[in-house]
C-alpha cells in the first residue's frame, strides 16, 4: 500500500482554517466540511475527565451522520463543567447557522489548555465567513488544530476509485485510549455507519491505542471518520486494510513528532502468552523512561529492556526463555548477553528509529507499540508550559 | 519522633567500605557486620528478572538470621544466569571465610549495570582485610553502595533504650515493588524474626512501595532489617511506629535525590473509594511526566492533575465530586477552577516540595505517593549512560 505524495481532500470534502484570536500567531480554528451528509463513526478518550466536546460528541455520533467538524486549538474546554458543555454546543450551532445545516451533524473538538473557559464569542465570530477560505488541501485544516506539534499532519491513499484522507494532531499527553490526539479521516467511498464504526475500532486498536508519547492519556482524544459516498461502494476488506495502514502511518507520524522527540521508538513483544500480555509488555517498554532515554542516547542497554519486561508482574515471563533483539540484532538469549557487534548496533540506534523486540517464547501472540525517545526537548517544553 | 542529628550504627554493628577496583574513583564494596547473629527479615523486588543476589537472598532470609551484609556497586549481577548465582554465593562465602562465620548468615547485594558478569575475583580480593576498616559511622557503609546517588544516605533514631539506623541508596529505575533501591536497617533492640518481618512489610508498604522516581521497577531492590538484641526488648508498637517513620523519612530522601531531581513531589489521594484506588490514583499522579515537569516548572496546572486522575480508568472518579488542592490551596472544585491567588501558589511551588492533593469524595481511604520532578538532569544522566 502506498501513500500519495501530496495529500488531498476526497471528493466532496473541503477544509479551512482561520485565526479567530485564540493564538497570537497562526490559525487556531479549523473547519472540515462535506457537501453532503456523511455516514460517520468516532471513538473518544477513556479518560474520566472527558472534555465538553467529547461529552457532546458522544451524543452526536449516535446518529452515525456528520456533515462538518469544527476544531479550535489553544483552549481545550476540559474541566469546565456545564458552561463548557453549553459552549461546545454553541460551537456546533455556529457552524450549523453559517451553512444552514443540521446542528446534530456538526462534531466539535477543542485542544489546548485545560480548566480555562472557552472564548466562545471569538470562535463564533471566527466561524462567520469561514466558508470563503475552503480549500481541498488537508494541510490547511491540519494547520489550525496544532498545539505543540511541529508540523501539520495529513496523508492520503487510494482504495479502488475512492480516496481515504486523514488529518491529525498530537504531541504530548499521549497514551491513547486515546491521546491529546485529534484524528479525522475522510473518504468519498460509500460505506455504512456501522461498517465504519467496526473498521475504525479495529484500526485504532492496533495503531493509536498502541501509541504512547508520555503515558499521559488526554481528556480530549477523538478519532472520527466520515464517508461521503461520492465514489460509490468499495471493497470493504480493502478499505479496512487501507484504514489500518493509514492509522499506523499516522501513528508513526504522531510518535515521531512527540514532544521533544528525535526518533521513533518501536517496542514489540512476540510469542507472548496472550494478546493482552503482548500489549502490556510492548507498552511497558515503550513507556519506560529508561528505555526512552536509552533510545535518545543510542545505547543498546539490555538491562533496561529486561527490567521493563520484568516489571509486568502479572505476565508470563520466564527469564530462561526470553530473547531480546535491538534493531534486528539478537543481543540477549539463554540468560546471557550475546556477543554482538556493539558498534554496529550503536550506529543503527543513532538513526531515526529504535526497534526493540522481545521474544517471550510463551505462546503465539504479538503486539507492537509506538513511541518516541525522551529528550531535553520534552522537559523544556513541559516545564516551561504556563497553564494560565 | 525525631531523627538523630548524626546517624550512628546501633550497638554491636559496624560497617566498612573499600575500593576493590570496580569503580575508578570512590569506594565500591561495603560490608555491614554484627558482632552476634541477628534476627532478620527482608523484602525483595517483584521484577520478574530478579538479580542473582535477590535469588540467593530469598533463600538465605528464610532462616530469619543474619550476621553480615556485603554489597558492591557498579555491576548489578542481573541477567547473568547460573554463573551469576554462583558468583553471588561466592561473595557471601568470601565474607564468611574472612570472618569465620556461617555463610548462610551473609546476605549479598549488587547494584549497577545489568547483564555484565560480576568481577568476582576483584570482590573476593576486596573482602580480604576489610575488617581493618570497620567503623561505627553508617555513612561509611552508605558511601560504597552509591551509584547515581549524589550523596550517601543514613539516618538514626531512638526507640526506648534501642537505636534504629537505616542506610540506603537509590536514584533511578525506582518504582519500588521495590526500587534500584537498597535499604538496610539495623537495631540493637531484641525482636523476633517473624515480628521484624511483619513490621518491615507494613512499613515498606506505605513508604518505599509508594515511591516512584521514574516508574521503572528495578531488578535488584532489597530492603533488610537486622536486630542484634544488645539492648533487650523494646515496646514493639513503638518500634513499629519508629520503623514506619524511618522508612518514610528515607523514602523522602530517596525521592529528593532521584536522578536529576530538584524537588520532592507528594501526590495524595483522599476520600477515595478504596485503599487500592487511593494508591492507584496517587501513583498515577506521581508518575505522570506532565505532572513531574509541571513540578519542575512550578506551574499550578490543574488540567494535568485532572488528566492523571481521569486516566485511572478503573477507579471511581466522578468529575462533579473531585476537588484539587496544590500545596494546601484549593484550586479546583465543582467542575471549575477556583479563583485562587496564583502568584502565591507559584511561589510555593518554586520551593523544594510540590504537594498535590485530590479529594475524590467517594469514600474514606487515602494514600500518599512520593516522587520527584522530571528535569533535564534525568535526561542527561540516562541518555548519557553507557551500558558497556
Amino acid at each position: 500500500m502506498e501513500l500519495h505524495s501530496q495529500p488531498v481532500m476526497p471528493e466532496g470534502f473541503q477544509c479551512a482554517s482561520v485565526n479567530c484570536g485564540l493564538k497570537e500567531i497562526g490559525t487556531d480554528l479549523s473547519l472540515f466540511m462535506s457537501d453532503v451528509t456523511c455516514n460517520a463513526a468516532a471513538v473518544f478518550t477513556k479518560n474520566q475527565f472527558p472534555g465538553a466536546p467529547v461529552v457532546v460528541g458522544r451524543e452526536i455520533i449516535k446518529q452515525g451522520k456528520l456533515r462538518a467538524i469544527v476544531v479550535n486549538s489553544k483552549v481545550s474546554n476540559v474541566g469546565t463543567g456545564e458552561s463548557g458543555v453549553a459552549n461546545a454546543r454553541k460551537m456546533g450551532l455556529a457552524v450549523a447557522r453559517e451553512f444552514a445545516i443540521d446542528p446534530g451533524q456538526v462534531l466539535m473538538s477543542s485542544t489546548g489548555v485545560i480548566a480555562k473557559p472557552l472564548p466562545i464569542e471569538k470562535i463564533e465570530a471566527g466561524i462567520v465567513g469561514i466558508g470563503q477560505q475552503l480549500s481541498s488541501d488537508p494541510l490547511v485544516g491540519a494547520q489550525g488544530i496544532m498545539t505543540t506539534d511541529t508540523y501539520p499532519k495529513a496523508l492520503s491513499l487510494s482504495v479502488g476509485q475512492a480516496t481515504l484522507t486523514m488529518v491529525a494532531k498530537g504531541s504530548g499527553m499521549i497514551e491513547p485510549n486515546m491521546a491529546t490526539m485529534l484524528v479525522y479521516a475522510f473518504t468519498d467511498a460509500a460505506i455504512s455507519s456501522p461498517a465504519l464504526d467496526t473498521m475504525l475500532r479495529k484500526a485504532v486498536d492496533t495503531s493509536f491505542n498502541m501509541l504512547s508519547v508520555d503515558t499521559d492519556t488526554s481528556t480530549s482524544d477523538t478519532c472520527v471518520i466520515m464517508a461521503s459516498g461520492h465514489k460509490g461502494p468499495v471493497d470493504e476488506a480493502a478499505f479496512s486494510k487501507a484504514l489500518d495502514f493509514a492509522c499506523i502511518e499516522m501513528t508513526k507520524k504522531l510518535a515521531r513528532d512527540g514532544e521533544g522527540a528525535t526518533k521513533l521508538l518501536l517496542a514489540e513483544a512476540v510469542n507472548a502468552y496472550s494478546r493482552d500480555e503482548a500489549r502490556a509488555i510492548a507498552k511497558s517498554m515503550v513507556n519506560s523512561p529508561l528505555i526512552k532515554t536509552m533510545a535518545y542516547g543510542a545505547d543498546p542497554n539490555i538491562g533496561r529492556v529486561l527490567m521493563a519486561v520484568g516489571k509486568c508482574f502479572d505476565c508470563h515471563v520466564r527469564p530462561e526463555r526470553v530473547e531480546v533483539s535491538i534493531n534486528s540484532t539478537l543481543v540477549y538469549k539463554e540468560q546471557s548477553r550475546v556477543d554482538f557487534d556493539e558498534e554496529r548496533v550503536r550506529k543503527l540506534l543513532s538513526g531515526d528509529c529504535v526497534h526493540i523486540t522481545v521474544n517471550l517464547n510463551e505462546g503465539t501472540d504479538q503486539a507492537l507499540a509506538y513511541g518516541c525517545d525522551l529528550t531535553n526537548g520534552y522537559i523544556e517544553e513541559n516545564a516551561a508550559y504556563y497553564s494560565s
